[in-house]
């Protein structure tokens, strides 16, 4: 294989729930946040929290905490989401829709900029203010507005095809959400969502205290 | 907090993946598999593989590798997936439709024995087979088919007040998908799922190699 290992995997994850408490805690007016508040907030151990926050390199005040607007730019600047992202979307089903239907993404910098699918009952319609595109329109529509970065939510059968498509239209990176590995050159990055893998952490937690043992903390 | 930490998250959630390439393989006829199979499946080294199965307690087979149906068994055990676990999913919107289409969850020992929302519209219907009932009826149903855990899948919103609800029907397991940290009672347990996490390590991987460092591997 021959690739690198991203370290750190779990509180990357972590990040965009720090993110999110941040964006809350301006609006109701905060300056500051201490690590505690953050902890507290997302049951977890206060020193999880130091460790997540000194991987951004920020240094906090001793008895204050961090300055909210700072460690936003931190985080921001760790996952490299200071510049928007354009993904498309493809398979509007509805897995496609909850995604189109998140909010925070853009605050997070990622701009979903066209949805694709084959289904003629869905090409045409609109889903939460996104237009669906015929997905045979993809190689004109990629070019004139390029992405980045495709979304993929078509069935686990239609995945390795579209990505083989998308892949040849220069698209370099992918979020997938099919239940199957892509295969793709050795240039392009794919990141994969289990969704059964916190099924599988909830059961080991579940398993755990069937086991006598005490509840485990949320991750 | 006083909670116990899991470990090998990262790990635990590779675990479904092994599974259904396992299931595939022993339909294709396949009696054993090894570690370089895995590994080039999903696209990681197969030293990470090695020590993933190695969590599970089995004993591998020097140049054969491990026997399908006794890796199956063996992961399951370490999951706690040998026994089927009743549950109930809560908002029946796109993201909860979606999981209730997933294939997987069967074989993995999760039954989606009821299917509640709030919206008239909804109520009635059937989706995948599921038939949505009024969350109002939720004591009642739950009473005469008890199930150990529920799947969140309401607006940020609703989310604390449904967990409220159902902590009060006696439901100690909570998977959320509405993004925000619940507050629930030391003895109950909650696996978060952050859709933006994904992104988030999507993200530091293409920052990398921005930065002219190689595509990370697929985690």
């Amino acid at each position: 294989m021959g690739r690198m290992k991203i370290q750190n995997t779990p509180a990357i994850r972590r990040m965009p729930t720090y993110l999110h408490k941040l964006f809350a805690m301006k609006q109701e007016g905060y300056t500051y946040v201490s690590t505690t508040v953050l902890a507290q907030y997302m049951n977890i151990e206060p020193i999880v929290v130091r460790k997540d926050i000194a991987l951004t390199g920020i240094s906090g005040l001793r008895r204050v905490g961090y300055e909210i607007n700072e460690l936003i730019e931190y985080i921001k600047n760790f996952l490299g989401w200071q510049h928007t992202v354009n993904a498309c979307l493809v398979g509007a089903g509805s897995l496609g829709s909850a995604l189109l239907g998140y909010q925070d993404f853009e605050s997070y910098g990622l701009n979903i900029s066209s949805v694709f699918d084959q289904d003629a009952n869905k090409i045409g319609t609109s889903i939460h203010g996104h237009q669906v595109l015929d997905i045979y329109t993809a190689p004109r529509v990629l070019k004139n507005h390029p992405c980045e970065m495709a979304i993929i939510c078509v069935s686990t059968r239609a995945a390795q095809a579209v990505a083989d498509m998308l892949v040849g239209l220069g698209i370099q990176n992918f979020w997938n959400f099919a239940n199957v590995c892509l295969k793709v050159p050795p240039n392009v990055i794919v990141q994969r969502e289990v969704i059964a893998g916190g099924f599988a952490t909830l059961s080991v937690k579940m398993k755990s205290v069937r086991n006598g043992e005490r509840p485990a903390m949320e991750e």
